[in-house]
């Protein structure tokens, strides 16, 4: 015998949660493609030098590629994706003269990474990304975040904050201080400040600043987060400078549209500190929590880069884009007891009765498919109290029930599952309006 | 620079095959939920023994396999999956006690053969797989046969043909005819008689078998296509033998509850040829060739197998299920010209008019998809020719437009990007109805 189980990090998905990913796949699904975002695919395997060329991939995210080999193929050539943003990057440069621009696409799909394996952090997990790119216009950045609300919205998240900054403001700031060569280590302490708290990063910033040029970037940050109103103030802090008003300005644009968009401004928020991690982002940057659950990290961020694809061509392609951590978002949203619905596919189970011709029950579940009622008929004549059992524990909300005694006079007994109640008597030409009638209406659909 | 290509035998799915790819996908998902079948997915990485165990896959198949293995794993001990069978083999056994039988369930997703690069053939493709665990009856039987039915027909196939055998009357044949241990070469023979002719079938089957006897067999596989009638004759050809007798009873059965399920019977066929593969079907056979487009081979195959996951429990667990092969299926229906719609996701492009606010266009945006109606902003300021040149070319097939001379009055003009006939000067507040009007009744949604 060999045991069943799956390699250490990986995890079967079964039907109760892959029920809600796919309802939650099917509204980001529908969400992008009203904004006209396009599907694309790539393949989960791709060349080792597209995923390890200079700045595709972190060290750390290089470190936790998995290598693939085929029989007869050579080691260290081929690999899993680690993200959707590389393949992205080679597919537009492989495809951009065809498709033109704007391109705008969405990609879902699992990706993998050989962290060392711990609670809720998995070796294969899902990514949900959209990207405009070809554009430089303020209209993608705005859109963006509209997607991230929408997308959020549509998928049933009752309260949420977009977090927005333009790393433009802060590079003015080191610059105006004299210290644009420290960006690096200074955004890496920033992005620490939530977690590690002021004292600390006070600390980690003098490793790359004076203590007078530390607090006043740690000042700067601190006054930074809130509404439209803090960017009124980054002029008198900073004084002029080309880059901080740029930044400023591309906010200010980000947020008249989002408003023009109808997006309520309570969902969003400015953070002149968001750096979200150090090379990639040129512009404006996004991070999204959910309201009181702020401890699950961001469930959506991404930002503006000025050239997607330096690797493979020399066009330049700047975009803006962001992704959705389906695993994590789902996460929360269990725990948050905002995941509805059950766990069928069919709302009828059409019961085998022992002794009748099972032909019956065949019969009248097509018909209920026909009018759009999903129906599963039980396999096997046992007996019926097993079969409302399976239909209880599963999710069915009713039963279609045709025994010995109704068969010749052509009838049915409709019994709902949850309270018990048993119609008696109902003749199969009424079947599909008293099965809708019962489910309620608009809830007959599989779903 | 790194070229931008893709691995051999590999491929990006660009937008328009992509859209085209996921309505499909979501049809099929549609259906198997109507009969009850619950969604599950597991990883794409299995541990090998897993994968290469006694009986997973066939010797071609495990010379395939892509190993995996990331930094600081051992070679050799995790692989691609290969199918979805063996995973759903795995899955089972470990989680059929939390899940109770009957257990139904349906799967999507990428497998992955390292087989020699060809036109048309992929190392990485999608399967769509079902499957009913736990049962024996001839219920799931059929519904099988009614699933290829309803998803080929909902996907929008005009015609096709699903042929039957059970692998029980073969085997029954060649018992009276006292061959019953030649069952392997004497199947290999019989699966190419459509490809290599009766003449060359013969040669082969007498390397296992007298001359009379290859020439009884081949004679009953050639009488033994048809409809219900074909059923009729095989007493009379083989005499009686319980084997024989429960296989064709099942093939009655079947057809019986296809018939009251409304499935049309010239959809059937009875081929008592059909084989389908050597050692894991052992009753119900089922391919489907699309009429008129037979030499693209089958397009949904399974069967029947007595004891799925034998590799990983003492459970015996029987089952019925088969699998639709989308990329076949799909090259076969672009080839057909019955792909039908537009490469755009969303249905109206809002034109980004140059020297007005393009807050305008991302409000009225907002509206036209709040009322379900996709629509796309474009994102630069451009001349207004290049936008609509780019909605034209994209499948859009209404443009909302508000110059400088309709936003002080609150109007806009529709363009049909393929007549290019313009209505002008319609007021905003009419924007949803109208628009909604030009697009035609329940066309407005993204799809």
């Amino acid at each position: 015998m060999i045991d069943p189980r799956v390699a250490s990090g990986l995890r079967d998905i079964p039907p109760a949660a892959m029920i809600v990913r796919e309802r939650m796949l099917d509204s980001f699904r529908k969400t992008f493609a009203s904004f006209g975002f396009l599907p694309i695919e790539t393949p989960h395997i791709e060349r080792m030098e597209v995923l390890t060329g200079k700045g595709a991939g972190s060290d750390e995210v290089l470190r936790q590629i998995f290598d693939v080999t085929n029989k007869g193929g050579t080691p260290g050539e081929l690999a899993l994706r680690f993200d959707l943003t590389v393949p992205l990057a080679r597919f537009v440069a492989k495809h951009v003269n065809d498709l033109g621009t704007p391109f705008k696409r969405y990609a879902i799909g699992s990706v993998f990474r050989g962290e060392r394996p711990a609670k809720g952090r998995f070796r294969e997990f899902v990514q949900c990304d959209f990207d405009t790119v070809g554009t430089e216009s303020a209209v993608a950045d705005a859109e963006t975040a509209q997607v991230i609300h929408d997308a959020l919205s549509n998928a049933g998240v009752p309260a949420f904050t977009i977090t927005l900054n333009n790393r433009k403001v802060l590079d003015g700031l080191l610059d105006t201080l004299g210290v644009a060569d420290k960006t690096g280590p200074v955004l890496r302490a920033l992005d620490k400040l939530a977690k590690v708290g002021r004292e600390k990063v006070l600390d980690e910033l003098q490793g790359a600043l004076t203590g007078d040029q530390a607090a006043r970037v740690l000042a700067f940050v601190e006054q930074g987060r809130g509404g439209l109103e803090v960017l009124d103030r980054v002029g008198e802090q900073i004084g002029s400078h080309p880059r901080v008003e740029e930044g400023v300005a591309n906010l200010r644009a980000i947020l008249g549209l989002l408003d023009a968009a109808g997006v309520p401004s309570d969902r969003l928020k400015i953070d002149l500190g968001l750096a979200r991690g150090l090379d990639y982002y040129t512009g404006v940057v996004f991070e999204t929590t959910v309201d009181g659950w702020e401890r699950f990290g961001s469930v959506s961020s991404g930002g503006r880069y000025d050239n997607l694809a330096s690797l493979f061509t020399d066009r330049k392609l700047p975009g803006v884009g962001a992704s959705i951590g389906l695993d994590r978002l789902l996460a929360l949203m269990e725990e948050a007891g905002w995941v509805k619905g059950t766990a069928a596919t069919a709302p009828v189970l059409v019961a085998n009765f022992p002794g009748v011709d099972p032909g019956v029950a065949v019969g009248l579940a097509a018909r209920l498919r026909k009018a759009g009622i999903g129906a599963e008929v039980f396999p096997d004549p046992t007996q019926v109290g097993k079969q409302m059992g399976y239909g209880s524990s599963r999710g069915h909300r009713v039963a279609v029930i045709v025994g010995p005694d109704e068969v010749e006079k052509k009838l049915f007994n409709l019994r709902d599952l949850a309270t018990r109640q048993e119609r008696k008597g109902v003749g199969w030409a009424d079947l599909e309006t008293t099965v809708r009638d019962a489910l309620g209406s608009g809830q007959g659909a599989a779903s």
